[in-house]
């Protein structure tokens, strides 16, 4: 019935907003999510999106997170990545480790845009008010390799489309499927692309929000809650699959709880757990990195200040283990997201279907997922 | 009727060895299993445990896993160590990633007990022939805390538990569940220990075998083949849970793949990712550790040779993706078949049950999972 | 004598090659230098500049090196990065240390030019025969900053003169100071620039070669063979000095010896031994970045090839030692050269003055160093 | 002048500490020392050796350090380590990089004891006074090989020893050279052992104090202040020595500054910047870790609170450089006091001078270093 409601949804509804999978009845974890069910979920992210669909042979597009809504280079929040496997080409890696900080937007692209990424992001940054000394920027620009949709030897994101998607950058409900970064992207053999999830922590261990947004370009045997659902299409890697199971996944995990970048990292790595429960193997071609950061007011790092000491009040060891499940089953259900909100796409001669939602929903029923 | 089968088998045979997951139609993944579906299924890989239950209190033991029959002093193999989360007590860690290899048998046991572990595995090597004039040795010992079932402040394992597991280690089936290092381990709130699982590499990607071997005292939401059995039984953590999340598991990785350090991490890195679909959310206070080496004999590493250089022929990365998904299977169904084969145990006044096979049973039937 | 040699040689010479500090009888460590004392010295290595000198403010530009004179995307070679301080934004990190090697030249730049560098460097790699269909490249481009004598926020380096570094790359004798790279950059409160050198390990222990080219932007103590020449001068960090300590070094560390990534990581980090005896002190706002690459032909990793195993035959753990004091001698001395090589800058309304070459050399003669 | 009275007071004072470097008018570094030029210069650190010297062969002990007077299991400090070359056994690496404190004194013993430096650190933690019912301790025990003068094979060192050792521990003058773990230890071909200095940050930069003790077993090319000493006694590795340079160094940096473990990792690594001042090479059979931690009471980390975060306050980046050079230089001297304060030994069938202190001198005469 409630399956049924939502295809209804999905039909007639005006919305511009794609189902999710929990709107087919697809339940991930055991934890809430919010509101949203988005990584603006937790207060104050905003996410924005350019999408190049131009021509037969242009599907790309540029993703730009942002941890609050002020100057970010002014004022910084903790960040850590984690690399799952590191083929690919995430730029601020080094910065962001040493100094635990993240002082720009997060930018998804296409692998060959990166610098374009890197020079947007720096020039929004020099160009903001207050910066007019800045020297010195750490861009976090990440990618995968659309290059099976899109031209991508054309390297044909521009610097403006980078400034773009962070100045259109929106709180509020997101844009998933083959939007933004996600415009060319394909996972598990079929179309893949921008997806979001959110988790709350329980009131009684702190209350706190996790948001994920992944940028999917993977595979794998694909697995939805649990249900071995490339098998069952008979579609995965190293037996009678077409696809190669190569390519990437970008995970962007953003938390309310005031973490500093030691707790940031080990909340990073919990977004690989959730990418393995989908069935990705981070196979050698593979660029699996996260991006974690708290946009805890408590823990902003200002550029200038008269203190010597930064706030603190970091959350303990021993409070860390709902946020690491959070982690996981939002970044997993993330990933499902992209899936379930992506449509077929031909680009640069090829097409790629969406996942088949008729099987999918048929097989999930026959496993007791959506009952 | 392939479960009826093994029920059959399970009440009337006997065999001394406790059944799998498999034995009862589960299956887990997409790759076949070697002929023991066990870490033994490396050729010369060989297992022995130490177990010791003593009036009432005492529940624990030693595990030792020898990725060959020689003197492994003499003919290091090429090792790596990843770190899931390092709430853990794992002795050896930084020569192995310095040098790239390991010189001893792999020990695991409980956490108070490491150092009687280091103390045996020592003796052991410097008693060997040919290691008269050794006088460094970096013993891999690993731990997680039995101190539920077993008086662990009692310190109560010996140098000679340890080098008796040495000695005793023998090729072929290998004893799962309340054994050894797993005598009084505790996972997903039920009686946890020793398991084991093997995977093949299809012969056109190089016909390599996989094995795993855990030993889990962890938590999370317990999942079965993707069934969030956990869940069902309503048994996990932050909700209704009576049991925490906190534990450890440690895995050893062993391959006939000729793999280096380097190729050897990134395998390690799969096995939590195989963690990870059990449920398994590397708490805080869990010390997840994984321990990958080859036994490849062109990899062997001699302790003295004329040579400056050593044998090579180093799998190349695009080889490598077949073995992180074998590394993730086994893992994954390592630990399902350590909950399947370990048995209620009661110590140190509490009483751990089994996991309630019936149910479970019943519950993987639900899901098609078992059919 | 020597100097007074030197001296004449200097003035009335008309060789286009700066006088290093050995050429003013200044000895560093212990081994021999190689005949260049560059990193040329180790065969096939190529180096090549791109200076910008324009105007009032443009003071930058772009340094090459290219291990080997093929297609290296085709040919890549073993490498490691090691990152002293991580206040930098060198692009291609995690996939050098994921897959253990380098496809490209590495390109020096300014902070700021660093996403020109990756486009120079992938569209330089896009067009060369034989990469008709390659989709990825991983750039390895490293930064310091040159803002004081640079008016970085131009932006001013494109990705031509990326290209022209390269295609300009020859073997032999290596411009050092102001060039490329070094154009604007500051070491130690005096101009720094390029620096390079060598050392060759004993026949016996294997007769290989070490080169080091460095990009010098940093501070702390000068230190020469030794001598606090920084102290004497009253002009070091957190006392009497004007100059901040803060900036960066770039260290290139390459090699015929036949070594694998974990043996490279382990040179490279030698690199930072060698910084810390010129009195560097990897400050906090340092980006002090090692990347250390193998040249043996035996060891080259082909992007295409039926076998699936790279060659072997890598260096063993016992022969390291010397080739790590080889590395930290050629590092210490190739940043003293970077200092004795340039000459004082105007730029973007500063200037900075070359070292005091008359009261260094009379400071060492005070010391014995120079005698 | 002031090296006479160094002599006088050597010769004929009845003080028992031996003479330091500083003693003899060796200056190393720009930066203040503390009263005592020792680690316990940190407020409330405590030092404790158990030295061993029995019969013919046994030349070994045992050094604990504490961070501070209370129950460290239950005031748990920040703490990091970095591993400079991981050729070593250190025990408790992995927790303390996850979880970012320290629970324990730091032992240091020789490689073969480090099992018993576990067992004994556990047992007096385990008793302490409110310890009664914790099941997990991470003991951190570092080690170097003294197996040149001491029968390490024997394995003498006892957990009383160890015990010993920290209930002996005390505030004020630290004993150096042949005492505790560093009894039977050999640095540059000459008798090494413990040693110990500390540097003042200036009070505009926060006036925080760093001390540093190491227990030196390397090798080198010998350098005292710049000055090339194993060179000049024609002593140094690959060309006229004897003496091999493989060996260890293990290094403690304590401060009293508010750090947390990202700023202390970050510390660690400078300790190695000191040792690489002294002409060490960190050669391939070289253990050189750095254990870092903070004593400062605000960055306390309680077993158990009622709190959900830690207290903060932690030192921002910006104010960290000061620090990174006062630890490279009290790294340095410390190193070097090892010598200055060790005095020959016999055992195990050998003989290892202390360095030649008249030569040494005379050769740091000639440089001008001491005058």
């Amino acid at each position: 019935m409630k399956v049924l409601l939502s295809f209804i949804l999905l039909f007639f509804s005006t919305a511009s907003f794609a189902q999710k999978a929990r709107d087919y009845g697809v339940e991930i974890g055991v934890m809430k999510t919010g509101k949203l069910n988005s990584i603006t979920d937790v207060d104050g992210v905003k996410v924005g999106h350019t999408t190049r669909v131009e021509g037969t042979t242009i599907r790309t597009g540029v993703t730009a997170i942002l941890p609050h809504s002020g100057n970010i280079f002014q004022q910084k929040v903790p960040a850590a990545i984690y690399i799952g496997n590191g083929f690919g080409k995430l730029a601020g890696i080094s910065q962001v480790q040493e100094l635990g900080n993240l002082e720009t937007p997060i930018i998804l692209t296409n692998t060959l845009s990166v610098p374009m990424g890197i020079q947007g992001t720096v020039k929004y940054t020099l160009g903001l008010e207050g910066n007019e000394n800045v020297r010195s920027v750490n861009a976090v620009v990440g990618e995968t390799n659309d290059g099976g949709l899109n031209d991508i030897r054309g390297m044909h994101i521009s610097e403006s489309d980078v400034i773009k998607a962070i100045e259109s950058a929106t709180t509020g409900q997101v844009q998933e499927g083959n939007v933004g970064a996600g415009t060319g992207t394909i996972a598990f053999g079929y179309k893949g692309g921008i997806g979001t999830s959110s988790r709350l922590v329980p009131k009684s261990l702190g209350g706190y929000t996790v948001g994920v947004l992944v940028q999917t370009n993977f595979g794998g045997v694909l697995t939805i809650a649990g249900v071995p659902v490339g098998k069952e299409l008979n579609k995965y890697p190293f037996k009678n699959a077409i696809e190669k199971s190569d390519g990437s996944c970008m995970m962007v995990v953003l938390t309310n709880a005031p973490l500093d970048a030691r707790q940031l990292e080990r909340i990073a790595k919990r977004a690989m757990m959730g990418l393995a429960k989908t069935g990705g193997i981070a196979s050698n071609g593979s660029g699996d990195y996260v991006i974690a950061a708290s946009t805890a007011e408590s823990m902003r790092i200002p550029y200038q200040t008269r203190n010597t000491t930064d706030n603190g009040g970091v959350l303990r060891n021993d409070e860390m283990s709902a946020l690491f499940m959070a982690t996981i089953e939002a970044t997993e259900e993330a990933i499902i997201n992209s899936l379930f909100t992506a449509q077929t796409m031909t680009g640069n001669g090829r097409t790629v279907e969406s996942i088949p939602l008729n099987r999918v929903i048929s097989i999930l029923k026959s496993y007791g997922v959506i009952r």
